[in-house]
């Protein structure tokens, strides 16, 4: 038996979501407040890896707990524990067997943009400023080019091998926020994996295809093999990424569960 | 020749907008910078006083220059000066006479809610948390009542003269965000001007009516002459509030102007 756990946190204070030797990092905070509770280390295993600075609204994690708790009160418990820059939104207790990572059939990511070059401080946080004249039709048509399964070597950190990065892409949208928040502009990736920077290099490259800087074909071009990291566009701030979701198979359905 | 400026800013580190002796506002910091730049003291003179810890996307101030510059210069100088909590989003110059305060005609405050106890942190600086069971039919048949010029002697800090407390609402409306922010709710109020905590005091009550702690009635029955601030609801938090926009007459259109 294992618990899940649904996070959402602010990246900004952290190195990301992995364990870091000289920074401090989302699974740490985790792992800490987790020890408190149950008065024994824990060990925590999260679907992703997020970088420094990205956020997350459904992080995935789970743990073998030293102790049975209701869902409900592991979720209040252990948000009492952390600081609050990061929230639990959600506990399961799992089948034997489920893992974070390894039963994860997908995910899904967003990218906010800002349309305007001075963000106001009630977004900034969570967005990425350009220039206003963003042309969304442009970034659209580029990214039919999307879905499917490419290799993204020229969206990749490191130049890998052909097969390493390839990576299967089930959908992605753009669209312009209504009401209130109708300056910003939110990019979504859903996949089965991403290779790390994927996304942020994408939306670097999207942007300079919205501002006319770059053709709408580079996307489409950029996916066939043959083309490497110095080809696309430069990777985007962390700021405006988040995790949003974790996608798991029905034959991971939780055995009980809360919802804050 | 004045000087307008828009201004947009996370309230958390401030005292609210009026300057202080003893704490930092936001009035004060933005003098600061405007010394700075214009290297002479500025008095800045804006629309309306925030409370303590509110946002705004859209307060409105103005000085009278020690030097002309232009309109984008003047953004983006004084942005440089700003902490990167405040910012300037747009600047206009106005014909003599123009006031932030004396010249408006109507302010727009928002008020963001999260439907869920546990905020994720990506949200929390700008929503207050409900629980999940609010009824927004509920609130938004009480709202009807609030157009119209009324007495909102009950939703006042402090219990003022009958014709000192009566204040005109152009509109409100409550609306649950659609797409990605489909847990948030957002609350308008248009009107020619509003009390100390009145906007606070209003969504504090429409809370409980929504809840079902309270009649829907309850929001006309308070709004007839003769009731006081007992028997309203509570503050809700400055956290939720965010003065959006301000509005001023077509004779008060800029002879130039810039937006970020």
């Amino acid at each position: 038996m294992v618990e899940r756990l649904t996070l959402a946190y602010d990246g900004r204070r952290y190195a990301g979501w992995q364990r870091q030797t000289n920074a401090l990092a989302v699974q740490q905070v985790v792992e800490e407040a987790l020890a408190a509770l149950f008065e024994r280390s824990v060990r925590v295993h999260g679907a992703g890896r997020t970088d420094a600075g990205v956020h997350a609204r459904g992080q995935v994690a789970h743990f073998a707990p030293p102790d049975r708790l209701p869902p409900k009160a592991l979720v209040h418990a252990t948000n009492h524990r952390l600081p609050s820059d990061i929230r639990v939104m959600a506990a399961s207790r799992m089948p034997d067997g489920f893992h974070a990572r390894k039963s994860a059939v997908g995910k899904l990511y967003s990218y906010r943009l800002y349309r305007g070059r001075v963000v106001p401080p009630t977004a900034a946080p969570w967005v990425m400023g350009v220039r206003r004249s963003l042309d969304l039709d442009r970034i659209r048509r580029a990214m039919t080019a999307l879905p499917g399964r490419h290799d993204f070597a020229a969206f990749a950190l490191a130049g890998g091998s052909h097969s390493r990065s390839e990576r299967r892409i089930f959908a992605a949208s753009v669209d312009g926020l209504s009401g209130p928040d109708s300056r910003q502009v939110e990019l979504r990736f859903w996949g089965e994996g991403f290779l790390r920077g994927m996304v942020r290099s994408l939306v670097g490259t999207l942007i300079e295809i919205g501002l006319g800087e770059r053709p709408v074909g580079d996307m489409s071009r950029l996916l066939r093999p043959g083309h490497d990291r110095s080809e696309a566009g430069p990777t985007a701030e962390a700021r405006g990424l988040c995790l949003e979701r974790v996608f798991y198979p029905p034959e991971a359905d939780p055995l009980e569960a809360y919802e804050a």
